[in-house]
């Protein structure tokens, strides 16, 4: 089976789910302006939720980009397994709309603060290990990549992914006691994803 | 006509049918928390609309690779009368994260518990009979299939469209009463379904 | 300028308002179970509710092929006004959610059921002047259609789209005083529209 | 890299945003309609917010077309760098819905017109900014167009990018004081953008 039916669905989910995140950027209702003393208070009050809504908008087109380049480089077919394990890592992306907007709604509180940072960053570990398993599936006996793609760039691709595991883990068990922390690695990791993804390598024949 | 356009519409309706049952989740409110007990607690006993989005999730994949698997093994061309019952069939998709908010949300009241999984099985047993129709439709004289397609594999799915049909509606009737033991039928129905559907048969000439 | 990137856009567009009609379908509060003896009766009385959601889907269903049927076999090309009508023609069509969601929500209720009526009627008749204003400007000296098309076979699609007009807007008219009667002038439209569409004629040369 | 996939993932975005639009015009209930004295009455009164989706479904659309037309005409590559700038060109357009309901709930408040205002025209002024840097980054040293596209198409480009800037920079400074004048500004910027955009012009060898 091909895989472009597979990578049109992937971007729809991944276009719909980035774009309903500014649906948890809340429209004030009159009560809510009379309570934070004008519009302009209001709207520079919600300022989490812009930076939520930033953060996870370069998250997700992250994600897309190195989908995108896995399917072009990487992927080369597709099964039935393969497209369960699919849904699986979309049920991930289109989970990050829910832990953003709880980020976006609580980080200012201090009696919340924690539990939000928390539930952003759980948001954040689920994608890797489900993309771990896509590619541990796929390239096993180059099960549904070119055959000629270089042991040594997939094993390059499982040993980031697990680096980026650990980053995200680092700033899970950041989140109960110091969220502030987790807040700065899950930003230094974004600017990390911000470098382009590895070029792919041949065997030599 | 081509089907190539009716699966890119059905492929954004399931895409965003799909990514639309997180708006589901219900983001907590400053009462809701003060009423739980904390972030934490609320979060946690949100856990049947965390399944619920998984189940639904995994549902309305299986219908997608279904319908992609139907439309490039089986389905060759369409026409208008087919476009409607296709429309038909994607009215019944896109009903599904409603039955599934509702589901999530009483599950664990008792009350209502038994009402909330009629809801839910309601809504997983309204798609097959559209399938069901499409497939009679489209197989009759071969009207819009491969014409070497073999009488037996046809039947065979309209076999396999049955006996789901019945195992849905044994999940429904028992809802009435025993909601847990739907519950259990249409988690087992699921598991059967992540089995790789038939390749199909060609009659030999 | 080809049409293919201004159908697939098209295509977002129909498949998204179609499936946001389900947000419409209010999902209960304890509150609203309290008041109406359980989540069974509410569910119950939900029924308008579900009959708009149907009639709609239909409609933009019918809308939706209809504009794949014009792309296919009247339109060929298109240039920067055509797209920005057919802009304004996505504008009627992404605005039905609401007209939908207005009647479901106030038809069951004496006092403002003409009030809804009317405005689901407004909604439907807001896309056919668009889709005129499309056909004339595309075949207007053949400007953006197929040069053979014969003219007898535009005119016809002229005066059919002026028929469902007048239908409607007689449907429109009753509204304000026997919005039953609008509702039955939909619903008989709705059988006529699933007649399929005309095959193009072309000019013997 | 091509650029097909970045353009159906940024349809996809556009298509979205536009017609999540439709989600804020608010739906009414009950207590609305008795406190506005009827559903008429209170259909008629929320004319501000049909009006802002009207002029935000034609400012995405023109946004649309515009970048449909730069991907055709302009841009013929794409690398990891050009992905991440257009990502953040596609979430200016995701916010506009968030400042279009702003602006349709609070501009006949004569207390937070001004804000409302003000927030809708940093809305409209978020875009340009991110094209200019596209333009720039895809331009320079011509690393991702055509190579035959001559240097005064590309200057009137970004010109007409400035000018564009500088409208809505006006528009935003008159809003603190003078909500109208910037309301002014805006229909008029758009009657302007409904012009065709240029050809492209070619060195001659």
């Amino acid at each position: 089976m091909k895989t472009d039916r597979l990578e049109m669905f992937s971007d729809g989910v991944f276009a719909i789910a980035i774009t309903l995140l500014i649906l948890e950027v809340k429209i004030p209702k009159h009560e809510d302006l009379i309570a934070s003393g004008g519009l302009y208070n209001y709207l520079l009050h919600l300022w989490p939720s812009y930076l939520s809504y930033v953060v996870s908008f370069f998250v997700l087109g992250i994600y897309w980009s190195n989908h995108h380049h896995l399917f072009t480089f990487v992927i080369k077919k597709t099964d039935h397994v393969f497209n369960m394990m699919n849904i699986l890592f979309l049920m991930t992306i289109a989970f990050m709309p829910f832990t953003t907007a709880v980020m976006g709604d609580f980080i200012l509180d201090g009696e919340y603060r924690n539990a939000a940072v928390t539930t952003y960053c759980i948001g954040i570990c689920l994608p890797p290990p489900t993309i771990l398993v896509i590619i541990l599936y796929a390239t096993y006996k180059k099960r549904l990549v070119d055959p000629k793609l270089s042991k040594r760039f997939i094993n390059k691709q499982i040993i980031k992914l697990i680096f980026a595991l650990v980053g995200q883990g680092t700033a899970l068990a950041f989140s109960f006691n110091y969220p502030i922390v987790s807040i700065w690695i899950i930003v230094v990791c974004l600017f990390i994803y911000f470098l382009p993804p590895d070029q792919p390598e041949y065997d030599e024949v």
